[in-house]
């Protein structure tokens, strides 16, 4: 049997407009029998984790940076016109209008189509976070060689 | 005789130095003799709508929302630097300075080597656009099927 | 002998955060033993920018251009909560604390591991910088032409 082809994403960004992308081509490759695994790091990483609950990170500074920086898809912002919540608000409202899947159910939909969702080890590290921090839908923790193993099967490799 | 070889931009952003990378790096590919195709999506799609006339969207809020994010090549600013407006004008003069060409001057330049341009459904979905938005130079409306499609074609598929 | 797998990446972000994950990425390839070059366009050249010195160059708006946007590892910041220094500050230290290399000792260690530091011609034409404007660590200046053609010989081309 052939190998399926692969897609791997670096997700970096934080922002809600950003994260939809990533997630409509994870969800597009896959459904067209791609192997999609997409690697979050950075800001990246607000978009998987959990919605509920605080994040215990140890020392005072990792402590204040989980507390400004607390993520989870209800947090997402646009990059661009989010007018304090007002343009967020309104671009949720527009893709729900054309029934368009929000951002937690394109995560629901990339995990059911297989899509591996990979956060990164040394981002991590630096941000005092672990496993615990994150969304069930969440595979495991992994570093740059990781990915870069990845990219370097794949057939389109991209940086969000 | 041998097929040429591909290159595939998303253009996301909507700045004009994004935009102008965009554009150097795919009339650059075309002149070596690649086959490219440019594939706007989110706020990347004001690089390619019209710069006169109004964009006729049904409901208030994309009325709204077109009115804010209107577009065309006239209206991008910079990422950093823009300081309402002088940032972005001292950049132009000083391209013009070194006849470097303008973002204007490069999509006609894309154009005419056989350049695709093509605008994103889904987004165009999102945002109440249609054809009509779009300048001249733009082939079609295509989702990202078909974006995923020619990446994996590619020699070089990058995300601006 | 095999021919070495190739990493491109193009560096348009003159953010610290963005900076990080290239050059990690970078270093992370060469230590798997892939052949890598870093190509520096835009802001991107503010990460490769000496510390020291002023920047020569011609004309009131090139001067201008040149001290605002002055760049040098020491000067830059994060995309997101900068805080003005106070979330640069912390990062900065929160790397220190679990011994990660700083952006400084990352660009080091790229070049020690034989990555390929290139500025973009063109957006140095723009900007009025020359060859004196950069770190040692800068090996060429080159343009689109070059990126495109190790980018489309490369296993993984990123844009960040």
């Amino acid at each position: 049997m052939a190998e399926k082809e692969k897609l791997t994403i670096v997700v970096f960004s934080g922002e809600l407009d950003r994260a939809l992308a990533a997630f409509m081509l994870a969800t597009t490759g896959a459904s067209m029998g791609m192997d999609v695994s997409m690697f979050f790091t950075f800001w990246g990483l607000n978009i998987i984790k959990k919605n509920q609950g605080g994040i215990k990170s140890r020392g005072l500074m990792r402590k204040m940076l989980n507390f400004m920086n607390r993520g989870g898809t209800k947090r997402l912002k646009l990059s661009r016109f989010n007018m304090f919540g007002l343009g967020t608000w309104m671009m949720k409202k527009l893709m729900k209008d054309i029934n368009h899947p929000s951002i937690e159910e394109l995560i629901t939909m990339a995990r059911q189509m297989g899509v591996k969702v990979i956060a990164c080890t040394t981002s991590c590290g630096i941000m005092g976070l672990d496993e615990d921090a994150f969304r069930s839908e969440v595979d495991s923790l992994a570093g740059a060689a990781y990915f870069l193993g990845e990219a370097r099967e794949s057939k389109v490799a991209l940086f969000i």
